[in-house]
C-alpha cells in the first residue's frame, strides 16, 4: 500500500496533523500528485480531513490555490480589449441573477467569462437554468468560449477539464469523505476556478441563511474575508457582497421557470429582490472593472441596459452563438417558448389568514428536488419544466384558502413525491398574525 | 465514488469530525464494511483521522475494540483444562522475553495461546526471532495451534486470518494514512487480537523510552490505563507494567543471538535485567490465573520452573511441535546449532575511558536495521544471523579500546551499511565520568 510518488506523503499527512503549516513545496507536491493518480485517494482523503480539522494558515490557503490553478490551464483573455470582470454565487435557491446580470454588465463594457456550475441538493445551478433553453450548449471549447466572448461580450459555460483538474478530483473526493464543508477548502476551490479564468476583477455572492451553504453570517463573513484576501494577494480586484438566502431569490424555483423570470428582468420587469442585487453587484462589477468611479455610477448604467434592451439583446446573441434555437429577444418567439415550457401547476393554499413571517429557502430547494427541478445525486437527470412559483413571499398577506405557492410537476411524477414537495412546502412557510420586522437582502458589502 | 453500502459512511464522517460520539452500532457497520470492502478506503482514512484528531470516548473505544473481534473468530479454548493468561508487549529493543516467559509459565500449569507480530523498524518481533531456529513454523493452521497448546501448555504462532481481519486491514491503512499514533487505535487493535485469542487474563508490558513506541511515561501509561479499562469491561483479569525501555533488554539484539540469549534464561544462567522482568511478569500471570494468591509466590515459581530445566523442556518441546529442527533441551545439539547461528563479529570500542551513562535503545535497533537484523520495510527480509552484543549496558565502566559492543554482519553486508551501523552505535553510547543515577526497569503496574 506504500505510495509510489515522490514526495513522502505520509510525512505531509502527519505534519498537517500535528498541526504544522505545509511549506508551498509540499503542497504543490500533493495537488500535482493527486491530479497526476500518484497520490492515492486513502492518502488524499487523510489529508483533507487533517486540513479540515487543523485549518490552514494564509500561506498554505495561498499556494493551495495556486497549486490547484497550476493543476491546468488559465485563459489567456490578453488578446481580448476591455475589462474582465466575473461574479461568483456560493449558490441558494431561486438565484438565477446571472443569466440577466451577466449580459447587462457586458452591455455595459466589461467582458464576463462566466464559468458556472450545477445544482447539487437544494440548490440550484445556472448550467441547469441555461440548458432549459432548447439548443443551448455550456460544453464549449477553449476556442469556442473565447470566440462567443469577444463576439457579444459575455459567454456562459460549464467547467472544462483543462481549467483546475485537481479541483474536480478533490471536490469529488470532499464529497465522499466528510470533508466539503472547510473555509479554505471551500476558498481554494472556487477561487482556483475563478482565477484560471484569466479575469481582472471578481464579486462574490456570498448567501447566508437556510437556502445557502453558509447558514450563519458570521461563517459566511469568514469565506468572504478569505476568498478576497486570497484573491487580492493573486493580484485581482475583489469584491464580497453577503446576501440574504432565508428565503428563496425572486418568486420562480426551477430551470425553465428561472429562465422566463429572469427574461423578465432583461425585459424591464422583473422582481424588486432581483432588481436589487443585479443593480448592487453589477455596478461593483462596473467599478472594479474601471468603467465607473463609484459603484451607484454602475448601478445606474446597468439598469439603464436593462431597460433599453440591451441587455436581452446580449444574452439573446449569447444564446444563440451557443446554440439556442430561441431567440429570446424576438418577443413572439420568447414568448411562444415561455408559454410552454411550464409543467402545469397546482395551488398549495394557505391554512389560515395572515402574514408569511418566513419561508425556509432549504425546504423550498428540497421541494424543488423531489419535483426533479433539481437534484439527489450528480448523476440524475433533472426536469427543466418542474417549477414552484412562491405567490406570497415574506411579509406579503394571504387570506385562508388562498395560494402560497404553486406546484408544476410532470404528470407522471410518482405521487409520492409530489406529496413529499408538497409537504416541504406547507412545512417552509410560516404565517403569523403580524408581518415580520423586514430582512435587507444585501447584508454587507467587503471591499 | 459513492459507497455501496448500508451505512451512511458520509454521516459517520461528518459526526465523528465535528466531535460527537459515534453509537455501537455506526462502529460496527464501519468495521464490518471495511472488512467486507464495502467501504472503500478513502472513506475509512478519512474516518480514522478524524478518530486521531477527535479521539473516542470509552464507550466508542470499548465498541471499536468489540466489532474488531467481531469481524473474525474467537478461539474456544474451553475445551482446555486450565487458566489461559497471555502476556503482550509493546515492542522494543532485545526483548526477547516471550521466548522463555511463555515456556515457564506454563510450566508452572498456566496455557499460554501466544500469537505475536514481526519486527518493523527499530523494535523487534517475536516471530522474527523463533524462525531463525531451523525449521519453526509460526504459521499454524488453528487446529494445530490449539494442538500444540494442549500437549505443552504453549504455542508461539503469527496473526491468522481468521482473527481479527478488520485489524489486518485496519493498520495496513493507518500505516500509510498518518494514522498509526492514536491511543484509542492502537489500545483497540492489541486488546482485539489479545482477547480473539479466547484467554481468561493478560499482563500487558508497556515499554517506556527512546527504543519504544511510547516515548514519554505520561502516554503510556495513558495506553496502559486505557488498554486495561477496555480489557477489564469486556470481564478479563488485566495488568499492565510500565517497563524501561531506554536502553535494549538483555546483551542481545538479533534474531538466533536473541534465542541463544533467552536459552541462556532457560539453562538458568541470563542477564539480571531479563530475569527480573520474567519474574515480574510471570508472576504476575500466575496470580491472574489463580495459581498463587500473590506475585512474589508467582515469581519464585516461575524461578524455580527456569531453574529446575522445566521452562526449557517446555520451549524444546513446543518447538519441535511447530516444526524444529534442533532439540533446544539437548545440551549438545543447542549447543551446536547456537556456536554457528551468528556471524563473526568486529568489536566498537571505546573512545574514552569511563562509564555508560545511556545505551540509545532506539539507534540501537536501527543499527539492527542496517545489519539486517531488522527490516524497513514489511517486505523486506531479514538475516538471523546479524547481531548486535552490548558488552557494555548503563552504569557499566569501560576503559578507552575496550569493546563497548560487537557487531556480527554477513560478510557480503554493502560496507556503507555496516558503517552506517557502526555510525548509529558510536552515537547510542554515552560515556561519562561518573556512573549514572539507576533506572529502575519496572516502573510501574497498574493493576
Amino acid at each position: 500500500m506504500r505510495c509510489a510518488s515522490m514526495i513522502d506523503m505520509i510525512d505531509l499527512i502527519r505534519k498537517k496533523r500535528d498541526g504544522f503549516a505545509l511549506t508551498a513545496e509540499e503542497i504543490d507536491a500533493f495537488v500535482q500528485g493527486y491530479t497526476a493518480g500518484q497520490v492515492p485517494d486513502y492518502q488524499a482523503a487523510a489529508l483533507l480531513m487533517a486540513i479540515f480539522l487543523r485549518g490552514m494558515t494564509d500561506e498554505e490557503l495561498r499556494a493551495l490555490m495556486e497549486a490547484m490553478i497550476r493543476s491546468g490551464e488559465v485563459l489567456d483573455l490578453s488578446t481580448l480589449s476591455g475589462p474582465k470582470v466575473d461574479k461568483h454565487s456560493t449558490g441558494g435557491v431561486g438565484d438565477k441573477i446571472s443569466l440577466h446580470l451577466a449580459p447587462a454588465v457586458a452591455a455595459c463594457g466589461v467582458l464576463v467569462p462566466m464559468i458556472s456550475g450545477r445544482g447539487l441538493g437544494h440548490s440550484g445551478g445556472t448550467l441547469d437554468k441555461l440548458e432549459s433553453i432548447p439548443g443551448f450548449s455550456t460544453c464549449l471549447s477553449i476556442q469556442e468560449f473565447l470566440s462567443v466572448l469577444r463576439r457579444c461580450g459575455l459567454s456562459l459555460i460549464g467547467q472544462t477539464d483543462r481549467l483546475v483538474p485537481a479541483d474536480k478530483k478533490l471536490y469529488a473526493l470532499r464529497d465522499v469523505t466528510g470533508t466539503v464543508e472547510s473555509i479554505p477548502l471551500i476558498a481554494a476551490s472556487i477561487m482556483s476556478k475563478k482565477l484560471a479564468e484569466g479575469i481582472d476583477a471578481l464579486v462574490l455572492d456570498v448567501k447566508v441563511g437556510s437556502g445557502a451553504f453558509m447558514k450563519t453570517r458570521s461563517q459566511a463573513r469568514q469565506l468572504a474575508e478569505t476568498m478576497c484576501e486570497i484573491g487580492r494577494r493573486a493580484g485581482k480586484r475583489v469584491t464580497a457582497f453577503l446576501t440574504d438566502m432565508s428565503q428563496p431569490l425572486g418568486r420562480m424555483v426551477g430551470n425553465a421557470a428561472e429562465v422566463n423570470e429572469a427574461v423578465a428582468v432583461l425585459r424591464g420587469r422583473g422582481e424588486p429582490d432581483l432588481i436589487e442585487l443585479t443593480r448592487a453587484l453589477g455596478g461593483e462589477m462596473l467599478r472594479l472593472g474601471g468603467l465607473v468611479t463609484d459603484e451607484h455610477q454602475g448601478a445606474a448604467r446597468v439598469e439603464q441596459a436593462l431597460a433599453q434592451g440591451e441587455a436581452l439583446r446580449r444574452f439573446a446573441q449569447c444564446a444563440l452563438l451557443q446554440g439556442a434555437r430561441v431567440d429570446l429577444a424576438h418577443a413572439a418567439e420568447a414568448d411562444a417558448w415561455m408559454g410552454c415550457n411550464l409543467h402545469p401547476a397546482q395551488p398549495l393554499p394557505s391554512p389560515q389568514a395572515g402574514y408569511v413571517v418566513s419561508i425556509d429557502a432549504q425546504a423550498v430547494g428540497l421541494a424543488g428536488v423531489e419535483l426533479r427541478a433539481g437534484r439527489k445525486r450528480k448523476e440524475d437527470d433533472i426536469d427543466p419544466a418542474a417549477y414552484i412559483r412562491l405567490d406570497r413571499k415574506r411579509g406579503e398577506a394571504v387570506e385562508a384558502g388562498e395560494p402560497l405557492c404553486h406546484v408544476g410537476a410532470a404528470p407522471d411524477l410518482p405521487p409520492p413525491q409530489r406529496e413529499a414537495a408538497l409537504r416541504l412546502l406547507r412545512s417552509a412557510y410560516q404565517i403569523g398574525p403580524e408581518p415580520p420586522p423586514s430582512v435587507p437582502l444585501i447584508l454587507e458589502v467587503l471591499r
